[in-house]
């Protein structure tokens, strides 16, 4: 058993970050982030079993890359740690991962229609968003969790070069190069399936998205901006408590 | 007439199921949640006829299984006790049950497309939630209210094998093999309707629904974790007292 | 000028009205409610000119039917005070009125689509709901308010036997035998609205509506309920203070 | 460098509108409001680089309008704040502006369907919202943002006569008379997004818009309303402090 040797500053931004989702509706009493130990690039850190919005900095713990805990007190743990440990062992570029249940996206997993930015705060969208099957992987009659190494390299394969994939009938999984830029995401792609979704409606199917140079653009332009907005979700949800 | 002896700590959790439920949209000035009582399985725990979110554990009242109130207090009771009554006396393993009017669950009692689990958290309606058509028992010109024990035991049977009835024109009644569940499913299957909706719509009609396998693993799967739910939807009503 | 000899208490239960209609979405920084005296059947009770969610007792004047002011204070009044006056003048048993752009109902009055009860809470629009079309009375160039008793005794008129009317491109006003029952009205209105708008689109405009004999029986049922809901809705804006 | 001769109390002000349209979600962590100096109408007053909801009286800037801050503190400034000086150089009448990702009106931004009033308290949108293409200005590969003024002067030409422009796979930007018409502008075009969008759902396409006669004749009686709204938002929103 490794002992925990990650900084508490950073296990208190990840509690702020369950908290940010939870206050957006991406996470609700389910789904989970984590963020890559910056100390150990072998570790990554994520909150124990537990509703994301009761998570404080001593609910964190250390994991290593097969999703094993790096902990004595006999917590349990998430059903679906292989979806963090297998994605940060395939990318080693990801810092951070949101998996949740974000309502507005799941009808894009259940059915055939194109998931791609209609707002360019969505931009990192640009290529689509692949839909994770785990029939594929797990045959016709799996539970729907990635519960282990196996699926979770599937559905860290089916990301390729995208930073979301969509699970369907299940929910969707987010990767940032930060802490921030992960939480920033999975809110603007629960917002872009919003605006999306009306625009199909009102537009009976035809939604001019952004191009694929617009997408990478803006995407760059994005990347110094997202300080802005977990400056304000920090603030409010620190005057929620 | 019986003393009342039911447990002040199950009246008290009842309490907070229907401020829970309030909480989140289920239930509005009307609507109602019960538990089967622990002490006494022919008795069942339910509020006074009063808006759920002022519920407190004194509103707390006995009932036999025919609808009788345990009671000598002379408080009036809920119209449609009978539902609560009705579906304890025919399905022994019935806990607790939500009645509610949830808005998004409306929509699919009064139309006739398919309502089954878009996402891994509605898996309980695996098999559909079947309409309850008040016409069939009660005429063509009821009240639309399950206000005796025959309309009550018309709609126990519609449940058969399902925990969730939509009743046409009126709302949706959930049952659980323990108040916790049934909270989840009656929030759950609101959060499914609304996905659904969004997934008909910019599906045109086609949904990748959960098959049965998948249905059955996944909710095996989540009883597990509904404690998980219940612990942060208290903590949230607790907070907003 | 008549001295105002309104009893407090019910200009209190009207400022207790705008805040339940504010708290709900029916009201927002416009639209207004107002109630019959109960000590002189020819007034009516309503707030100066004034955001609705500001208003206390001290703000409440008298006015008779024909939408004069009883009051020396100089204080402006409400553009569309008409639309109470005639109301009042043209329905004796009419004893509240609310006023409003509750959002979810505006479409149903710049479409052509069927607005019934789907929902047995908004039983009371059995009969449908009439739609004001102002071009009728004041010309092709209006500007779209009800400034003056001509243009309120046609919207009185297109009520008829309904207790709601659709104002084309305005918003809606609804009529009850109470404040209670008004104010309930027009929060099931806007309910009603959002669940047949959902119920439009994913049935592809067939909605299996309340019969009128359901409607009918269903309405006087309710009304021994709306207690429930002015005790809690009171509750949530006393607290809300 | 010029000094700054700003008023505060309009700086005040200024921070009032940006906490209001995040109350009303217009603005979230992004999106900018500015009003042109009361005391020289060379110069606009806008807030730093930051999140809107964390804006007070003292992160308030003057710039000139060619978008140069007038200011030594060497504070970031909006990446787009030529949209907001190119507005206030071409039309001297315009003097307050609001640049929104606002959700529900950027659909209409990536469709070809009519954006016009189906309310009354959007009637300034009578003359419709023109779309501006950044491509026809930056070409195929832009970042999509307004970074400098010939981008801004091309999206200060889209508005013409019009108080609103949509900006495809972006937002929008609002012209107001007045500080807090611009906000009320903002704010009505998102509730009028809602109310469009939701109509030709269910009217299958078939909106009964107001007329142009109609939309002119109320916005000049809405003028006179826009202190109503103002009042009660700046109060909800220091309750909310």
């Amino acid at each position: 058993m490794t002992e925990q040797t990650f900084s508490r500053e950073l296990a208190s931004e990840l509690a702020t970050a369950n908290r940010i989702l939870v206050h957006h509706g991406v996470l609700d009493a389910f789904g989970h982030v984590s963020v890559r130990d910056a100390l150990n690039s072998d570790h990554f850190l994520l909150a124990r079993n537990m509703a994301p919005g009761l998570v404080t900095v001593d609910d964190i713990m250390a994991y290593d890359l097969d999703g094993n805990w790096l902990d004595a007190s006999g917590r349990p743990s998430y059903l679906e740690r292989f979806i963090h440990a297998s994605i940060y062992k395939m990318y080693p570029s990801a810092k951070a991962v949101v998996h949740s249940h974000s309502p507005s996206i799941i009808p894009f997993g259940v059915t055939e229609v194109v998931f791609k930015p209609a707002s360019h705060m969505a931009s990192f969208l640009g290529a689509g968003a692949p839909i994770f099957e785990i029939r594929e992987t797990g045959g016709p009659a799996t539970d729907m969790l990635i519960t282990d190494n196996k699926l979770g390299a599937a559905l860290a394969r089916t990301l390729a070069d995208c930073p979301v994939t969509l699970m369907r009938g299940h929910g969707n999984t987010v990767v940032g190069d930060s802490l921030p830029e992960a939480v920033f995401r999975a809110v603007y792609t629960e917002v872009n399936a919003r605006i999306v979704a009306q625009a199909l409606v009102i537009g009976q199917g035809r939604v001019n998205f952004l191009n694929t140079a617009e997408a990478e653009r803006i995407t760059a332009a994005n990347k110094t901006q997202i300080g802005r907005a977990w400056a304000v979700w920090k603030r409010d949800v620190e005057e929620s408590r």
